[in-house]
Formats: structure tokens, sequence, C-alpha cells
């Protein structure tokens, strides 16, 4: 196996009981996902825990031994509930420090909100050996301690976290995508779609069904490394379909 | 313990490709989760594979094992890389069979469709010993078998077979919840927070910053079994809040 065909791997760990009660929507999971895309990264697996020490150190010890990265969103902030650095160092089997750089960080920004207290200085504790990753919006930074990424829970925040990770991470050949939509049940397509993705190694065919305006249709996902390989089998997808009386949409519908 | 004590507790496993590749956002986590609590079961992990075999198993068998109940979502269609049937008969080791009833239903619904071919028949296959869900919108039914349950990835189609399960699963006390919301920034009251859960037993109180109009503010959410414990909280937080020269507003901001 060369570098180009290495494929690098990722888990999300998304740490939060609002989650789990349906209270907030999850926005981290394809945040990340579309990020890491971009970073020739895959994501293999997400987990949602809740705000309990045995829980996350359990997921953290499972997905960070069987992924090139991990990443985690939530329980960074400054309150009770918030356990995430405890729970990585507990992971790891280090201690958690205060690191200088984070508390300076937190006390040039809350110098003109009321200074530090002991709750916003608990946002500068870390797994030892951890380093930070920027976040300009809040003054709290993330956190990468071994293969882990420690991001924030809200979601603007999170995305000020990977904007500053971004192009420093190694990874291998972005995956690439292109769509074909169609007016047409799945059914009628599923040996076409089997056929077309086994006649071009290197790519996979997902089918997404969606209703709309009274009407059943799908959008056909080919996803490869190789835009040659794409190409050729959404040509051979279309002419398919045509042959089957459709029409496939590039681009989708 | 005594039943009404009973904490019952299910895990949900999102199957998909389209949701790791951050094509899709996930909308089933919350609607489960919302739906769970309303029949007394607590939603205590969800995690998302692709679709892949052995990575469906695993999560089957790791997930069935330590919950009453398994929820999965998605890969149950009559495409390729619809295999969640196969999986979860893998993980119980038992064979897939063509269902009578899920036949009926489909030739029922084909018939002025163009009729039952391969594909369609494909969504008859359950794990031996399943019973069926029923899914009055597209013909095709969820899939029960041992504590779990198989439900459509579309949303608006998985929420159909949850309306048919609706009261149907045994379940304990649903967790009750109130909001106190405040203009404030989490790492003020953070001591006040931890302090009102400390006094209050059997409650969490979860913390929830957001940024709106310019202004930092937070939610905080008490849940219980009961709504006592979450009044008499409530009203200490909201107390806590004014000492500090703070308005708590009830129903959150």
């Amino acid at each position: 196996m060369n570098d180009a065909s290495r494929i690098w791997t990722a888990a999300l760990l998304v740490i939060g009981d609002e989650i789990l009660s349906g209270r907030t929507h999850d926005k981290n999971i394809a945040q990340v996902a579309t990020w890491l895309n971009v970073q020739g990264i895959r994501l293999k697996e997400v987990r949602v825990v809740a705000d309990d020490m045995a829980a996350i150190v359990e997921a953290v010890n499972a997905l960070r031994a069987r992924n090139d990265y991990l990443f985690t969103t939530g329980g960074i902030g400054p309150t009770h509930d918030d356990i995430t650095v405890d729970a990585v160092a507990a992971a790891l089997g280090v201690e958690v420090v205060i690191h200088p750089d984070a508390r300076a960080m937190l006390e040039a920004y809350y110098a003109p909100r009321g200074g530090v207290n002991e709750a916003r200085l608990r946002m500068a504790r870390v797994p030892a050996g951890a380093s930070l990753i920027e976040n300009a919006l809040s003054g709290a930074p993330g956190i990468a301690v071994a293969n882990i990424h420690l991001l924030a829970g809200v979601p603007h925040i999170a995305a000020e976290m990977l904007a500053a990770l971004t192009g420093k991470l190694e990874g291998g050949l972005p995956v690439l995508s292109a769509t074909i939509g169609c007016w047409v049940t799945e059914s009628e397509v599923a040996d076409l779609l089997r056929e077309t993705e086994q006649t071009h190694a290197g790519c996979q065919i997902g089918s997404y069904p969606f209703f709309r305006e009274g009407r059943v249709g799908a959008n056909f996902v080919i996803r490869s490394i190789d835009q040659r390989v794409i190409d050729a089998c959404a040509a051979d997808l279309v002419a398919g379909l045509g042959a089957l009386g459709r029409t496939g949409v590039p681009g989708g519908i």
C-alpha cells in the first residue's frame, strides 16, 4: 500500500444529555463529516453518549484505538456538567493540569468582562501533554491531546476550531462524489444500481429516496477518490436509466 | 427497587453512509429520543455506522446486550446498500426469511404500481422470528425481532413506524423537564447550578449557552421523573439567579 492509497479514518464522539433527550438537534455530525472529507479523512463512526464519566471514557478508548483521529464535541465549558476534559484524561491515564496559554487567553478575554473566576478557569484545564486549538470567538480554546481533538458543543464555536485545524492534519485523498437524480422508485432500478456499481471498481453508489410534490424519486450518489471513475460510472448510470425510459438528472433533484 | 423506579433504556443505531459523509443531516436521533421519552424509556447512547456488515453486526450486538431496547434507522429499503436485515439476522444468529404478511402488504401496495419485483420483495425479508411494524405510507413495514426495532431511514416514514409502536412498549416513568433561561454567562452561575442540583436529589440540571442578538445567555434544563422536584429546583434556581441580580425566565429564552 503506497501513501496515496492510505485511508485515514476518524471517529466522532458527541457528548451531551441534550442530544439524547431530543432537546437539541445535533448539527456537529454533518459539520465534522463535511470538514473531515475535505481533509482527506473519512468519518467511520459516530457515538453519542450522556454527560457520564464512565460512558465517555469507554467510548473514547474504543474509538481512539481504531481510528487515526478521534474528535469530541461538547462538555468543555465552565459548568458542572462539563466533564469531557476529566474523562479524556482518565481514558489516557494522565493528570488534568492548567494550561498556561489557555489561562492567559481566558484572562485576556475576560479582563473587560469581570475577570477570571474559578468556573472560567475550568476552561483552562487540559489533559497533561495537550496543546490548544484556537477559538477566536469566546476565548476558551479547544484541546488536542494524543490523537484526540476536543471541540466545543456549540456548533459555530466548533466550526471556529475546525477552521483553526484546517490543513493541519495528515490525511489522504478526499472522497469525491457526483449525484444523479431521477423521478423513479428505487425498487425499479435496484438491479441497475447494483450492476453499475460492480462494473466500476473503486466506487460506491448510495440510493436516497424522497417524496416531493406528491411524487416519488431518488438521488443516487456516486463516491470515489478517482474523478474518472465517478465520471464513467455516472455516464453509465444515466445511460442505464435512459434504457429504462427514465431521465437521470446530473446534480440531483 | 420497585417497578416505578425501574429505568428502561434504549440505544439507537443510525445506519447509513449518507450521514457519515455529511450529505444528509440526521433527523432521527432527535425524533426517536423525543418519542422514547414519552414512552418512559431513556435513550442512553447512539451510534452511527456505515452500510457495512461487520460494523452493523458489532454495534447491534454491543447495544442490544446492554439496553432494554435497540432501535435502528436506515438500510431496510430495496437497493443493494440496504443490508440492515441481513446484519441483524447475522447478529442474532438466525436466518433471513420472507415474512408472508410483509409479502402480502407489498403485493397489495404495488398492485396498482407495476407489481412486486425482486427488489421490492427484498422489503419482505426479515430475520426469522420477526414481527412487523405497520407503515401506512409506503407499504414496506418496519421489523421487530428480539429487543430490536428496525425503522426506516427516511424520517417521516420512521415517524409512521414510531406512531404504530406508541404505547406498546413497556417503559417506566417519563422524564419531565423545565427550562429556565437567563441573559448571563454560564461561568457566572456555575457554582449556583452545581449547588442547586446537589440540593435537589433526583434532578439533573443541564446548562446550554447561546449567543443571540449580540448577547450571551444560557438555558438551564432541569430534568427529573418527579414534577415536585422540578418545581422546587426551578424555584430555587430562579431565587438564586435573583440573588445575583439576574432574572430567570421560566420556559427558557
